[in-house]
C-alpha cells in the first residue's frame, strides 16, 4: 500500500482519536463505534461534551463528533483566509 | 500561544490543503476563498473535481471539498471499526 498523503495522514489522526475513545470503552465491542457518557462510559458526562449530543441518546456518535471537527475546520479556515 | 494538539494540527493541515489551493491562484484575493475551475483558474476541470462540485458554480468551496473530507473519514472510520 502505498504512503498516506498529508491529507490522508491529517484524516486519519482525526478518526484516530475518535476511534481510540470509542473502541477504549469497557463493552465497546457490543456496542458499536460511538463514544459513552453514561456510567458504565469511561468519559464523565460534562457540559461541553453533552452539547455536542445533538440527539441526547448520552452517546457521541461519529456524525456528532464530525460536526464539531467541521466548525472547528471552518473557523481555521476563516482565520487563515482573513490573514 | 499553546502548541497544537494533535488533533488540532490534523483539522489545520486539512485546511491548509484547501486554502493553498484557493489562495495560490491568480485573482484569488478578489474571489474569496474558493477553488474555481474555469479557464483562469489553475486547477483543469476534471470529472473527479467536477464530482465536488454541488452547485455546479465552477468553484469548490469550502462546504463541497468538507463534505469529501468527511466522505473519506467515514471510510476510514468503517475501516477502523471493521478491524
Amino acid at each position: 500500500m502505498a504512503a498516506l498523503t498529508e491529507l490522508e495522514r491529517a484524516i486519519e489522526s482525526i478518526v484516530t482519536v475518535f476511534v481510540t475513545f470509542a473502541f477504549g470503552q469497557e463493552g465497546a465491542a457490543v456496542r458499536g463505534c460511538s463514544i459513552h457518557f453514561r456510567p458504565s462510559g469511561t468519559i464523565p458526562t460534562n457540559e461541553k461534551i453533552a452539547i455536542l449530543d445533538w440527539n441526547n441518546d448520552e452517546e457521541l456518535a461519529f456524525g456528532e463528533y464530525w460536526r464539531l471537527i467541521r466548525e472547528l475546520a471552518r473557523a481555521m479556515r476563516r482565520d487563515k483566509a482573513a490573514k
